[in-house]
């Protein structure tokens, strides 16, 4: 049985730092760190999904990156990880705007939290300036888990249709 | 009588929390939201203006969006609802860098907030990749009605002369 | 003698929004105010660079701007208030995505805090519009004097390794 809960604004803010916190320990992850470590900000049997506004307005299922729980997640870090032998470039994160749709309790004491926030990905080429890459909003499921949050479920749906080719990189 | 307040550290990050929350809830209306409940940010005597960095320096009073009141935010909603037929395209806001300015409360106990923040609204066109369409800082004046916080003053001050045709949305 | 301190959530919370209202006020005084208050984030004894993370990966000591202490960063301002005079641009931080690395204590009662943020800089020029001028990370020792944060080092390590002609401001 679930709960849905109605947070005081103090716990309600101090969920909010603490999910910039994560997303923020998740974009330092894919800018600056190891790729491999990505996977562990998603539970076992999470669903990760990059797909169009236009998609999602739409009801279509179409995603450009579809993955399910870590073995899908792991299959996309070795897909990036040897594509990206042939060219080399640097992202950006830039993540805002965290917004709380819902928090629920269940019967075992477990979390469950809705939250959407902006993001902004901007990407450099060797010997290029560096441009908006993609830009959308994180529509996620965060469940507790043993204290820290992690993602059940996180939709990257972004804003324009055009696809750049070197989306390969999780967003 | 208007009294300035010297707030404790901890009250001004709460402050900026709760501003921080406003301007994300208002990011979302405009964003992803209905258009019609972006008056519901606003007191019923409100200003709110779109002005070139330029002309606030130079004290021009001339301003590309000029609405007042809830009458006047209506007329753009309108005006907005009616243009958009023609060509679809998305919004995406981050605010980021928020600032108070001044607190001061009045003899009727209300809270009057001076604030800044930056912001930058990203625009998708079909068929186009990701740009930046307007990009400045919010100069506002926030109040405090039944607990809520409300701009009686919005004045989005952006850095480039250059106005898009495309702006008739709000900022 | 340094400890390396273990923070309590809410502690590491209180420092991260802490750094945000610095980084707030820096850009502040960047974007909107005199650039003479600049030196005042720093400490007499600071460090200032501007880097390409291609330099920093590869250990190279090349920056494209380098400043020791405030005699350093008062030929940085000098430099370019007469830079300035040739062309006038506005510029715009949007500094997001703070991290803390590190706190330490030292035998004297002071701390040491390493952290780091994302930044993007965005430029418009007279007659154009707003583009992204620079983009990249803060990596900052803080330390605190009298109560205050202040930056004992910061370096802005940006990721093109295109320079523009115009980064002649601090970022």
């Amino acid at each position: 049985m679930t709960t849905t809960t109605k947070l005081r604004a103090e716990d309600l803010a101090a969920l909010r730092a603490e999910i910039d916190e994560f997303n923020t320990a998740y974009a330092d992850c894919l800018d600056d760190g190891d790729l491999n470590d990505w996977i562990g900000f998603f539970t076992p049997d999470c669903i990760y999904k990059v797909l169009p506004r236009e998609n999602l307005e739409q009801n279509l299922p179409l995603a450009v990156i579809y993955a399910e729980g870590h073995g899908g997640l792991t299959d996309r870090v070795v897909g990036v990880t040897k594509t990206t032998v042939y060219r080399k470039r640097y992202l950006r994160h830039f993540i805002t705007n965290t917004r709380i749709r819902s928090v629920a309790h269940d019967a075992t004491g477990g979390d469950t939290v809705r939250a959407e926030a902006n993001y902004q990905v901007l990407e450099t080429l060797p010997g290029e300036y560096t441009k908006i890459l993609n830009a959308g909003r994180y529509m996620d499921i965060f469940t507790r888990q043993g204290g820290a949050l992690k993602l059940k479920e996180r939709l990257c749906v972004y804003d324009s249709e055009m696809v750049p080719a070197t989306i390969v990189y999780p967003l």
